[in-house]
């Protein structure tokens, strides 16, 4: 057994990482979901005595669910049961664990999740298929089928509307921080909730993976509606940050409607003109929360907003995007407080979305450097020299190629990233 | 203009550079090549005094050339020229320079484009588009037009056969150490040389980017022929290497043939058995430079070699070997000498390419850790913990789906990686 090497480097790592010099001042005031009660404790799961290790969160009956998951070829066993029952659409458990992955654990993890979701489903009175998993954590050490089932009960009897915090706190790994977003919005003259949290910083320390967002609303969707909602909020926010470029085996997202607002109008579809507001206000939390996760990215001294114009496309925008923000190159240029646009120039060109040398313009920190592919005539370095000194630092580059455009969230890549990635030995 | 901090940064950077740890013991004893003479001299386009960054190579009359380009869609003004005549296929005259990149130089750097290869073409009695240029350095900083052309008289008069280490030198940055490999073999009953130099160690210093590979042989070899060898040759060599994913702007590799070897059986397909041991010996110093390339990767202390067997395809295994291979999670777990197949996992899942965890294998130095899908029974540590302390560290990943198959050469991203690319303020 890999009686590893990972889980005392990972409680070494969590135990000596300082709070991100990113992080929010305070953990923010959240709005309670009708239908919504939550627990976050220690159970022993973790090595560390006394830090929170599982989380539980019971849904009304009614409740509607959508998600997006990893793109990895490799999930994780939770990540595969979530899959094959998301098309009910249908939620009444969410159980999630931090400490051990449950990927790369073959037959042995599918034990796990049906042992898991059974004893849930006994619990709460529900069927196994309305009860979600997710798990983060050491990858490839098999644990036993009853490594969480034990512990539900206790769970159930603690849960309660308030407890955000402690929630958050249960899915972290090491993350320095927990990571919440609150919104209240009107849907016609009913006024509900969203209220989620998230977890990720990047794939922090030794075999710690994945990026985990469980978002909650009282509004009634259907799930079929909920989904579109989910994965384009998704899109404009947990796929629009990168810390290391690398993709966890357990990412997921997911979005829980109770339906307990009463009054609601009834919504029919995705595009139904009494969403607009709530959409804008469910953009904003998974925004706010995948910033969030950017803000506690490895080593993180600099949060760096990268916007695209004028790109062939909206994916190709991304694209460029995140070929900036996942330049070791642009990412050690920007830990060192080095103007270097020369770097920008060189990711964009290996993006390989359509580019033009002699259109290209760039700006950083809004100050005009390069125009039409050559560098502004009589071009001062002083004032983004400046800026590349504060830790919010803006990139703007335009294409001037067509209408596409997107915005990206990245850090910059500092020793601090090597030193917890690499300098752990145990 | 951009009085940059760059090139202030460039050569402070070079000057404190010390030689890789994993640069080979002694510069190689190279053949010459018929038709081919050198020289590398210093005529002062660097800022350090007494450092060569001008290399010229002529050719004998009836030189056949090939070659392959960066992808980058903002190429240097060089690339785009030898881009543009390679159809022709035939080259008089090579001009490479380091110091300056002429890249995102606009006008400007067509002007001195077309100075250049007007100048060689008269010195050298040949038309401008036998003229073949590389430049490799600073990023968008413009040069007049006659930055080059005025020097090459003087480099005429010391073209020799035998100074292939001065033309390796010139064209460095801030490379460690010259990279040169050399093979003699038969095509049919005559003897022919390959003698080749390269540079490049990643996108070493600030704004400076580039690998270049020059190779020669003194085979008579048909220009569409050749182009065929140079694209296969490149394909297994500097496309499979990779020190930190990024590509630049001015990425070239050329190979001539002098024809000078006297006797040769006539070439008429790249598929002519005659030239299957040729093929391999050029396979070899391709292979060859492209590892002395990784050698010589930025804060480089580790050489990873990794190969990719069972895929669904040949590109499906290097696109998996690229992910591992570019992984900051898997290159900083070498760093830290970690046996973490975990994260290995995880780059073979975030690689797009067909998967399936419970066929994936991992062996690390030759010892099996997982294997179809889950850690084997009993699995010790030691001796890949014992194996991740030397300095070439070797993986194999066994996709069990299909036949594909690929190696891929790295090296470890250290705290060595962002000194040099973070660190050096002017």
């Amino acid at each position: 057994m890999a009686k590893s090497a990972a889980s005392k480097k990972a409680s070494s790592a969590a135990q000596t990482l300082a709070r991100s010099p990113l992080a929010p001042r305070r953990f923010p005031v959240l709005a309670n979901v009708r239908g919504v009660r939550l627990a976050g404790r220690a159970v022993g799961l973790k090595k560390a005595r006394g830090v929170k290790d599982l989380m539980v969160a019971a849904f009304a009956p009614g409740t509607t669910v959508a998600g997006v998951f990893t793109k990895s070829k490799c999930p994780s066993a939770p990540v595969d049961w979530c899959r094959a029952i998301l098309s009910r659409g249908r939620a009444r458990v969410l159980v999630v664990n931090s400490g051990n992955a449950n990927a790369f654990t073959g037959n042995a993890g599918d034990l796990l999740v049906a042992q898991t979701v059974g004893a849930a489903a006994d619990l709460f009175g529900c069927r196994a298929q309305d009860v979600y998993l997710a798990s983060t954590g050491v990858i490839g050490e098999p644990r036993p089928p009853d490594y969480i089932a034990g512990k539900l009960p206790g769970m159930k009897r603690v849960l309660a509307a308030k407890s955000w915090g402690d929630a958050a706190k249960a899915i972290m790994t090491t993350d320095t921080f927990p990571k919440a977003a609150s919104r209240k919005v009107r849907i016609g003259k009913t006024m509900v909730n969203i209220t989620g949290f998230a977890k990720g910083s990047g794939m922090i320390a030794p075999d710690m993976a994945t990026m985990l967002g469980f978002v909650f609303t009282d509004a009634k969707i259907p799930a079929p509606v909920l989904q579109r909602l989910v994965r384009s909020a998704a899109d404009e926010s947990f796929n629009a940050i990168t810390v290391d470029s690398d993709t966890s085996t357990s990412d997921t997202v997911l979005l829980f409607a109770t339906g307990q607002a009463k009054g609601q109008p009834r919504i029919r579809s995705a595009g139904d003109k009494v969403l607009a507001d709530f959409k804008a206000a469910l953009r904003e939390v998974f925004i706010d929360l995948a910033r969030q996760i950017v803000r506690d990215g490895e080593g993180a001294q600099k949060f760096v907003t990268i916007n695209v114009t004028g790109a062939e496309s909206k994916r190709a925008a991304r694209t460029v995007g995140l070929a900036v923000a996942n330049s070791p190159l642009v990412k050690t240029a920007i830990a060192g407080e080095d103007a270097n646009w020369g770097r920008i120039v060189m990711a964009v060109g290996k993006a390989g979305e359509k580019a033009d040398r002699d259109r290209l313009s760039i700006s950083i920190g809004g100050v005009p450097i390069t125009r039409a592919g050559q560098l502004m005539p009589g071009y001062d370095e002083t004032p983004v020299a400046t800026h590349m000194k504060g830790d919010e630092i803006e990139i703007d580059i335009d294409l001037g190629i067509g209408r596409g455009r997107g915005t990206v969230w990245t850090c910059d890549l500092t020793h601090g990233y090597i030193s917890i990635n690499a300098d752990y030995r145990s």
